[in-house]
Order: structure tokens, then sequence, then C-alpha cells
């Protein structure tokens, strides 16, 4: 369903919800537009005028001005104009049901919605929901999916280690909150990684993981043999029940990627972090900021991802859905 | 005075404060020019340059996504940039006075200012005030006048029924503290409807009410009959005094719009709401959603007559007030 | 040092942070270049296509509305693209260290940061630190640095004075805790002034203050005395420690400036004030309104000086640091 959801009668995206249930050929049509956008790494990438007219409406049920930054300027170089609308601290308080917002600003031809909610299945209810000619993109909704981060992520890999079918990748910490998590290891998958493994205590990983697609590690030692790349898990301190930890030293102790660590997987192995770090709690600074660190050229190719996908579901607006 | 202030030397638009002393003439001037952005029903408003290089200040001393979200679209679209400033969270807390702050954007060479404010009376003080310039738009004004709100309704109406003259409209609720019903009755009779009803418990209609011009109901059986436009109210629950009405659900069903009252009135009546609406308070879900309803049209008509009101009023800046 | 960072190896202006360690030479470079973009006193100032496709960010540590919104329209009217930060709300919430924040932003290919910091130093800081294609302006750093709004200031008495070697400028109230006085007495020691002037009670000055380049006065009466330009400061009753001063109308009492003080002063002696004005606390309104008072124009010209100091930075980024 989310598949007939996210692609039209053509096949093409229309609107960029989850992972799960788009093709291999349509991640990689991803990766080769934001290449186009990108350049030559570290180049900053051209203002365009692909969605000049266009309105995106960056709808934010939950506050995240790092995302929405990324997405505005997306958006802006794609020469679309962009409103942005924080429903936390404005809308609602009037009472009017999420429908109701929806409807109201289909009824303004707005054009795009990038929606961020904090419940699992906001963006694909409002993709369900929404008139024929709007595209609707999830900037991360609970603990289900954060596509465009997962994107990002592969196309950082992919410019490290070119192909994805050799790969060894280990993801590590609280798998069991992380919708980026979900994300990454469905990108991984499809794209034909050889081996996705999470690394995390049992309490931090959600039940019957390998039906994921992964292998469960419960220690650094084993988990990082042999990986190509390490992807760190950010500590939601804010989403964790203290329960399910003894203590953020603890955790550092036992999962935080230190340069001891770093040198169990292989020697060319990259770090890679969604961000934003918390310094010491799941990774060491000298880690962060050292030689196989990529996790500023993910940020940097945040932007030429989303310019990618937004570009692209804008040109299935008006077909049939 | 109004009109003075509203109009230039030569009687073209300047000010948009209120309906009150404004001619037939030029209100259906601006549901023309509305009608030029609009185009086809449905089909979305094209960015022009009318206004390229104009600086518009929504400048908000009350909070109101919705109608600030309006605004900033309508601007965008005529290529206008748009600066947010939201007076109750920020400016004021340095204890600058109103017409310091008016100066000071004067100042800056803005070129309008969209005001929102609870006082009645707010932004024909701005525009009494400010410099020869610039265009003032009252974006609602405490309990007196949102005559931008209340062009789309007309603009809406004449999309529906052609012709005001044989009009017969009824707005429904709470009409003493509406600043929206105040604009709708100046301008239905301005337009030349054939009669305005309104339809209210005594508690919530103005002293003297008939003095407005319209023709009072306490129930909607008899104010219905033969009526060929419905406005109902929102329940301004964050402004009434409780002592006034005995509850929701008592409101409800006196003078809540259900599929049996509307059977009331012509059954090619149209149903019309400024929004957001209260399900279930003034509305019934069935009725909001239903065939006679208007009211997602509101919403898209309001882009073109704002439009319609901006590039007008801004063509007027420079000659002589 | 800070005259190295400001500059760079051609000698041309890539941060702004401070007046200090600036030349005469580019003091003067800034007022011409704002000049070009002012025009005519009173035209608006128009839009010209200097920054098309780069992105500047507002990002402000301490939140001010007004300093935001004469950053924004400058930015606007350079073509530029503005994204708005305010972390005082937001970034630092998630626990992230401000470089961090930064080493993010700059992977993002922005242009430029305006930096409002309640710490002094901030913005040095931040340009020590960022990325060798970024520049950085202050736009107020603690109590040390407010240079926008001194070179607006000096822009502002150039039109009025043309020369400054004759001038007499006094500066008066809280001097101890402002950073707008110490900037502009940098500002006007290097464009030449013949004497720089404070004028405040012992308990509002800082230690030493003669080694800054000015003479102090404790009274207005000796104080004001052919003076050509009076620029009075803003009590910031906020940053004062209640015991430093008796109270507000015992300040007026002594420093403030009313009609009969300003007498004292030459008879066309102009009145500055940075803005926003507590009438009655530090500057009676019939003088803050009267004939002699420039205050509005240091507005309008602080739009063109921020345009001026943008648009020469930029064109520096690229060039060796």
């Amino acid at each position: 369903m989310t598949q007939q959801l996210q692609l039209n009668s053509k096949g093409k995206l229309k609107h960029f919800l989850s992972i799960e249930g788009l093709s291999q050929n349509l991640l990689t049509e991803i990766l080769n537009t934001a290449e186009s956008f990108a350049g030559t790494t570290g180049q900053p990438v051209k203002k365009v005028p692909l969605l000049r007219g266009k309105t995106i409406v960056n709808l934010f049920f939950e506050n995240s001005t790092r995302t929405r930054t990324t997405f505005e300027l997306a958006a802006t170089r794609l020469s679309a104009d962009v409103l942005n609308i924080n429903i936390a601290t404005s809308a609602t308080s009037k009472g009017e049901s999420l429908l109701d917002t929806i409807r109201n600003l289909e009824a303004m031809h707005v054009d795009m919605f990038v929606v961020r909610h904090s419940l699992s299945g906001a963006a694909h209810f409002i993709a369900q929901q929404t008139a024929p000619h709007i595209s609707v993109i999830n900037a991360g909704d609970g603990q289900h999916a954060h596509p465009t981060q997962a994107m990002l992520d592969m196309f950082t890999i992919r410019q490290h280690k070119k192909d994805f079918t050799h790969l060894k990748v280990a993801i590590i910490g609280d798998i069991l909150h992380s919708r980026v998590a979900r994300s990454q290891i469905q990108a991984l998958n499809t794209l034909g990684a050889a081996e996705v493994r999470v690394i995390a205590p049992k309490t931090l990983l959600p039940v019957a993981v390998e039906s994921l697609g992964v292998t469960a590690f419960h220690s650094m030692e084993e988990g990082l043999h042999d990986i190509d790349v390490i992807i760190m898990l950010r500590l939601q301190k804010e989403r964790m029940n203290s329960a399910l930890l003894p203590s953020e030293s603890e955790f550092f102790k036992c999962f935080g990627l230190t340069p001891g660590k770093l040198k169990l997987a292989k020697p060319d192995a990259i770090v890679m972090h969604p961000g934003p770090i918390n310094r010491g709690v799941e990774i060491d600074s000298s880690v962060a900021d050292g030689p196989q660190s990529v996790i500023l050229q993910q940020v940097s190719n945040g932007i030429a991802i989303r310019m990618a996908i937004m570009s692209m579901a804008m040109q299935q607006t008006g077909s049939p859905a």
C-alpha cells in the first residue's frame, strides 16, 4: 500500500514517505539525481530554477530547526517559495483538526507538504488524504521512518565506497526508538548491501529485529569486525525510558565509538552519524572530528538529496496518482 | 473620514481598512481584479511580477497563522518580499510604542503594512499616522472589521450566484463579537443584496442591530426561510463571556447548522464559514463537508482577493493621499 | 589579531566584527559604498542583484526583532536568500555545541553568518573557527561591539556634517554597558573627529575611560558646550544593576536630553539615538521628534550600511583569508 501511495500510475515518485516499497532502481535514480545537483564534492550546490513559482510548505508538528533548515535551503536552491508553519506553537491552538489544516492549505494551492510529526504514520495519513496535485515528503514521523536522512546516508556511502554489493555496514545504538535506523536498514537492503548489522544492548533492540534483514550483535568487539561503514545513532535522551539503560557513561563505555573501538573495523571504514552528535555519549570527539568521519559530508549531501527528492516528486504532480 | 483615509485624491484605493465608506463600484473593481488573478475555478493562481522589489510587512499584534499565511502567499505570488513581524512575542517587549515601531519600519522604506491587532481601530490609527508612500491593509482589528475576509466572501457568493440584487443572505452566530459579520453586512448592503438577516440569541446581537441594515431573527426556523446564502460564524470561545451562553451543546441545538436546518433554506443555498470551523459546535461535519458547502472555495478565493487588494493599493502609492 | 581576522591577505574586508583594527580608508570605503546604495536621502534603496544565489544566515542567540529586520531587509535588497535561525529558542535545546552548529551550517554551504550573541567575543570566535568561504558580521556581541550600528551612525553624521575633522561629538548615558558606545568611539577616533566626549554619572563609565580616546564629563552643562553631534544611548534597564542609579526620573533630570539641555550644544547640533528610544527616560519626546533629531534617518541609513558591509565582505569570499 505504501508503494501504491508513493508512486503514480507510471511508477514515478509522487510522495516520499518511506524507503519501504521503493525499488532499487528508484533509489538509484534518486542518488543519481542528487549527484547532478551536488557537483564536485565540496562545491556549493548551485541554484536552479526547477521549482520556480511552486510553494513548498514546511509543516512541522515537531520542532526541528536543523531539519527544517535543510529542507528550506533545498527548496530555495530549487527556486521554490517556502512557507514555514510550526503547528506545535500555533495552528491547533484554535482547535482545528489536522485534516482541516491540510484541507485549508490545499485550498491555498500549495504544491508540497514537508511533514515532521511525532506520531508514526502522520505523513502517510496526510498523503492519503491530500489533493492529487500535492506531493508529501516525510521529514520524520515518530519512530517509523526518516527516509530523506537514509537517502543522504546512502549518497554519502556511495561517494566513498562506490558499490553497495560488497559492503558490510554496522548501525550502533538505540535501534529500538530510531526512525533513522529503520529507514537506513531498508535502504541498505534494497541497494544490495552484503551485510547489515545492528549493535546495541538487548534493551535497545526491537523484538525479532532479524526480521528487518539485519544481524544483531551486543558487543562492539564482535559487531565491528570487518566492517566498511559504521553508523552511530544519536542517544535520544528525551525518548528513552531511563530504565532501559544504567547510565550515559556506562553506555559510552560499552557502545560509544572511541579510537580504540574504531580500530576493530576495516582500516578504511567510514564513520557516520545523523547528528546532532552527543560528544562523549555515543561518540568520542576525536573520532567525530577524525579522518574517517564523514559526518559533515552527510550534512552537505542532505541538501542535494532533498533537492533531488523534491524535484522528482514535483515533476509527477498533475499525473494521475 | 474612513472614506477619505482609504482613497487617494483620485478616488483610488490607497489603504484597505474597512468596507464602510467604499462604493459599490470600488468593491466591484476589487472583485473583478481578483477574478483576473483567480482564473478558472480550481486552477492555482499564477505568480505575477506586479510587486517585484516591494516589501510587505505582516505586522501581527495578534497571532494568526492562517491569516498570516494567506497574506504571505498572496504577497509572494505578486513577487513581493515579505517580512513577518510578530509583535505579540517580540517588539514591544523592549517598551517601544506602537508609533515608534511604525516610524522605524517606515524609515526602512517598506511599502505596505498588513496589520492584525486585538484593538478595534488599530489599522486606522496606523494608516492615519504612517508615511504617504505606505499602504495599510486591515487583516482584522478587534471587533471592528475584517474587510479582506468579507471581500473573499463576496467573491465566493458572486461565483455561485452571479448577481447580488435578488439575494437573501443569513449570517448566523455570535454577531456581537464578530468583526467578520460587521464587514460582511456592510459589503452585502453596498453590493445591493435584497435582504441581509442575522440569526442569533439576543445575548449575541449588538444593541440596535437593525441600524446596521439587517433584519434580526432568533430562530433558525424563521430566519433560514427562503435564504440563498448561509454564513456561519465561528463561535469565538476565547472572546465570549461565558455568561452569554448556557453551553456549547445548547448553542448547537438551537443555532448549529445541521442537515435538517439546512433544508429550511432554498435547495440551492450555499453554506459559508470564515474558518477555522468548530465541527459540532456551530456546524455539523456533514454540512461542512457536504455538496452545498463552499468553505474551501472561500479559502482559495482568499489568495486572489488579497492579491487584488494589495496590488490595487500599491498602484496608488506615491499619488497624493 | 582582530585586524588580521577581519581582512584578507589583500587588505580587503572579509569579516566585520569590530571597528577596532580597521583603517580610516576602509571605514571611508564602507561609507562611500553605502552612499551608492542609499541614493538621494529619503529615496528607497533599490533592489540590486549583487548577492543573488547567496545564502545569508541570521544566527541570533539573542532576540532582536529590530536588528534582525534590518539585516533581513538589507540582504533581501541585495537579492540574497535569508535563513533566520533563532538559537535562543531552538537549536541548543538538543545540547549541540556552538561549534557543531556552525560546522553543520557551513556544511550546508551557506555564505554568511550575521551573529547576535549576549557574550562578548562570540562573533570573533565564530569567525576564527568558520570555513574560509564564509563571512561573519557582528550584529552585537555582549558589551563588546556593535560595529554596523556605529557605521550607520557615522554615515548619518557625514550626511549632515560632511567632514569629521572639526567635529565635537558627545555620547551620553550608560557608557559602561554599551557595545554601541564602544564601537562609536572607535569609529569617531578612526575617522578623525576633533573631540569625542562621554557624559555620564561615574557609576556608568568604565574604569580609565580616557584610554578609549575620550574626555569624560559628569554634567550635561559642561559636556554639551560647543558640541556638533549629540548621541544619546538607550538606558538598558535589563542590563543595569539597580544599585548603579538612584531612579529613572533622577537619571532623566540629570542626563535626559530636554529642549533646555539641547540649547547648551551648538545651534545646528544633530541629535542621534540607536533606538529603541525610552521617551522620558533618556530623551524628551519633543527632542526625539524635533527638527534637530536625525533618529529615523539613522534607521534608514542602517539598510544601506548593512548592504555595503555585506556586499563588500562577500566579494572577498574565496580569496585567501
